[in-house]
């Protein structure tokens, strides 16, 4: 089974991704943020007991098991935030599967975080598998819930679902044709929070945006992937609008995409940003038909394995920045070529 | 047999193109530029008669007969020079080979200008066979000769031998390292003209320049070829020893030639200038053995056929600016491919 993020789903020319996350704590356990580490340890322990019940060939792992170069691939493939990596508790452990498509979080902000991952747009699918683990984990512990506000959760914007539906929309020709601002504005003014592609206070690289709902009290998980499912109808047709657009100039757009295909597939130095920067172009050439060169899953290895700390992996060891530059240009080619 | 400027010759990793050029008057006729049209009429119409008995395939052909972009082609090829293009008194003729490696211009400046052109760096058989041609054209008619100043010319910089030899270098390295003015000013001071490709005043395009001798008074051939050759094998030394030293980073020249090539073999607009830098980056990766899918032969193609008259010859049909840097791009890929 391919890993999610190499998967094609449905409209992943404006799509990249759908993310659905539910806040979760134990009951009378205190938050991860204001305990002792004796108190987070009975939690991870706690996981480590039911995790074998919940099937899904759901595997539980210490982060302090996890050298830095496989947590710094775990935050690029957005598995894990940042925060989280840095385990200052040592008490921080990863619940995840084969595929990778499910993955916990233990003792982060809150208790759990059960997320559900997929590429493409896959709210609903993706809710309804968030929401069977939520069900089994809650059959095996009692969690902290309030039946005034909901769930509850270390910060109060959790509160209530403790759910946040995220999807990541790649928009080079809103950008190319100036548009971006005022688009993810309107999204801003609809409930929705819109970030760079680390969470909040990242800015976009390679034109790719997190969109999220603001809001999880006083809104049921039906509203908020409704509403979410709505934003990313309207993106996706004003993004596709905005490449017609750019499709009228048809030479001049197949010049900007092949030539940064020509740069991605020949150059011998790539920086990561710079190979973020190309790969968002030639993205946008094979997800207008122009670029025929490149399947979706060699664009998607390509955009996961010029990452450091996925680079690394793919070679198999550790390189300083410079010798990434180097192999992150040899890797680019053998994907390519293969 | 490949018209000479397709062909690779000695040296040619840094020089390009040799070419001697003898400047030649006939007794007793006024020079071109104080004459009336019917005196130049004579002239031609002179070697128009001449013409069969020289062999070596020479073909008179009058300027009035060649539509503008042959001209133009022309002057790409550096066989002839922009002001006799234009053909001002209807008098201007060449005689040429299929080669090209001959190209004589009638009622330039002088009455004959004999040309010797070649790949690489040939002055001793450049210069053997414009002697030859010469002592043939002066069995036939009478050249204005002066015992004391030697072959009269209608500029004086040209009196005495009336030769001229030149080279076309290639300096990528000198001009990476930013050594190019302070070896062409020591060349300068060595009594020759450093000059564009395009003759006096034009500047350097594709880190091509053109080396020639200042006099040709008091003066014999044979020291102008030495004096010549002594310079031609000085610079083409520097350039080494500059190529030397950028390839001791060999992974950031690799870098640098392999871009230029992956953006020439994958842009879809493509303007002359933007092809003549990429291609100066691109000779030097296949002269340094760094590029190793294109052959001498086709980089010279390359050459030839972007430029604007070539390319529209190429193509077989008159082009406007917008239409050449599509079909540019169209070409290259052509000719790389092929």
């Amino acid at each position: 089974m391919l890993n999610w993020y190499l998967q094609s789903g449905k409209e992943s020319d404006v799509v990249f991704s759908t993310r659905i996350r539910l806040a979760r704590n134990i009951k009378n356990k205190p938050f991860p943020g204001n305990s002792e580490k004796k108190d987070n340890e009975i939690i991870v322990e706690k996981l480590e007991e039911i995790t074998p019940k919940l099937g899904y060939g759901l595997n539980i792992t210490r982060l302090s098991k996890l050298d830095n170069l496989t947590r710094l691939s775990l935050i690029e493939k957005h598995l894990i935030s940042p925060e989280f990596a840095l385990d200052k508790k040592q008490t921080g452990a990863i619940i995840i599967n084969e595929e990778e498509n499910i993955c916990i979080m233990v003792n982060e902000e809150d208790h759990l975080r059960i997320q559900v991952l997929s590429s493409g747009l896959e709210l609903e699918h993706s809710m309804a598998l968030a929401r069977e683990i939520d069900e089994k984990i809650s059959s095996l512990i009692n969690y902290a819930f309030s039946p005034k506000y909901g769930f509850l959760t270390a910060c109060p914007t959790n509160v209530g679902t403790g759910m946040r539906g995220s999807i990541m929309v790649h928009l080079p020709a809103l950008t190319l044709t100036g548009n971006t601002k005022k688009v993810l504005e309107a999204i801003n003014n609809f409930g929705m929070n819109v970030r760079g592609v680390y969470g909040e206070g990242s800015k976009s690289q390679g034109d790719i945006y997190q969109i999220s709902n603001k809001q999880s009290l006083g809104i049921t998980e039906e509203e908020i992937i409704k509403n979410l499912k709505a934003i990313a109808e309207k993106i996706t047709e004003q993004e596709r609008l905005a490449r017609n657009y750019l499709g009228k100039n048809r030479i001049e757009l197949e010049d900007r995409v092949y030539r940064a295909y020509g740069t991605l597939a020949n150059a011998r130095l790539l920086s990561s940003e710079e190979a973020k920067d190309l790969l968002s172009s030639v993205k946008l050439g094979t997800d207008m038909g122009i670029i025929k060169e490149l399947t979706d899953k060699k664009v998607n290895e390509l955009m996961l394995y010029t990452k450091p700390a996925n680079l690394q992996k793919y070679i198999g060891k550790d390189l300083d920045a410079n010798q990434r530059d180097i192999k992150r240009a040899e890797v680019v080619k053998q994907i390519i070529n293969k």
